[in-house]
């Protein structure tokens, strides 16, 4: 099980008219948990693409618990759920003192073969590759 | 089956590096196709606040068929799929021009009493009352 | 003068907790509409790419007279003020029933030679018979 | 001399097709600095709001030098540069490793009586305290 967690503070711009973080902003909070995950196993968005492969998104799916005030701090927790077929990353936020649930979300990546601009049912090896020697050093 | 529709042309702001709007940009398209379906029965943010209740979203998911560019036109559909216990919307993106599907996805919201903060189970005699005056005089 | 006016109804996700549009958000409107005069000089961002062309915007500056609120209906003006040594456009954000001023704004962009990434100090020719052309015919 | 200064990695979400940050997020950044600024001397946006005072951004000015590219770590410095009669704080953006200047910034509040919804043309007697107060302690 592979894992990363970043803590965030609510910025002002993301919070909405009924003074809790707007929902369509939790996707961000997703992302950056996804690129320290992927970062973990030097797998970053610019390596993926020096590779030959971009990996779009195709499906999210976030559950809402509680919400996030201004200035709160929440933890993002993402993990590799799947790697051999498509990313599937879970994700679980959290307040960053109490550990109180906020949200529970999943999203899937398909790679792309960025010359032939196809879908790939199976990922590269090179992710293979990555999750391989991240698990082999941890 | 009431529904709204909406068409936007992608900004330059909601483009990412690959080109095509980032996939967190798409919530904001349900948003504004989300009030406008709201505002034709007459019950949108303002009104609800002003009856006493919120109605925050408590999930979301989206599934992604084809990215949208900059500058593309894209019509954003949505449908009211549920209201008796919660407002369930569900949302189709198709190109403006050609009709391609790019994107669907479902919201769930649940009301909340803003005098007490409890979630009900049930939706408030407002919302019913304004669906039925809306199937009545389509 | 070549100018061009887009109108805007203020969404959820822009408004802040004060229930007014966030000062940054702000930012989008002007580029919205700075894009829309960019077209009508058919010299819109793959245009200039296509070219061999950048223009980042290298300074901003906008005055705030009054708040937008959550689906108020604005207009956004742009204005092309120079064109001979960089881009620099005035826009005008009034409400779109009353007419009473949002705010003022300026932005300059500078062309940047995508080959040598090296700033120009005075417009590609491209851009000089954009602007005649479109002078020509209106 | 009050000053703040936060630490920013750019996220995927807020660069552009040009793969840099977008300029209008640089707002985002300036808010995120501005608020560690106010949190300093103990007079956020909710201590603001509890005494009764809303302090709305009327000017905003940047100067773009370099451009963030994703991943990037930059540094925002906020500085009080006027408090008697507005909030004027000017800001500098530089890499994060060498220090390298990417952006300067400025902005102006004047706050309003949320009673009377009235602009002030003096700061409120509580914002004097709070900068006194930490000059104090510094």
């Amino acid at each position: 099980m592979i894992s990363a967690e970043i803590e965030i503070s609510a910025s002002f711009y993301d919070v909405d008219s009924m003074d809790i973080v707007w929902h369509g902003n939790f996707v961000k909070y997703l992302e950056d948990a996804r690129c320290a995950l992927l970062e973990k196993i030097d797998y970053d968005y610019n390596t993926m693409r020096e590779n030959g492969y971009a990996w779009p998104v195709v499906s999210i799916n976030i559950k809402y618990i509680s919400p996030i005030r201004f200035m709160q701090k929440v933890k993002v927790r993402a993990t590799l759920d799947e790697y051999e077929n498509c990313i599937k990353i879970k994700y679980a936020i959290t307040d960053a003192g109490t550990g109180k649930r906020i949200a529970k979300a999943e999203t899937v990546q398909m790679a792309v073969d960025m010359e032939t601009m196809k879908s790939l049912f199976f990922s590269p090896q090179i992710l293979l590759d990555k999750v391989r020697r991240h698990l082999e050093n941890a």
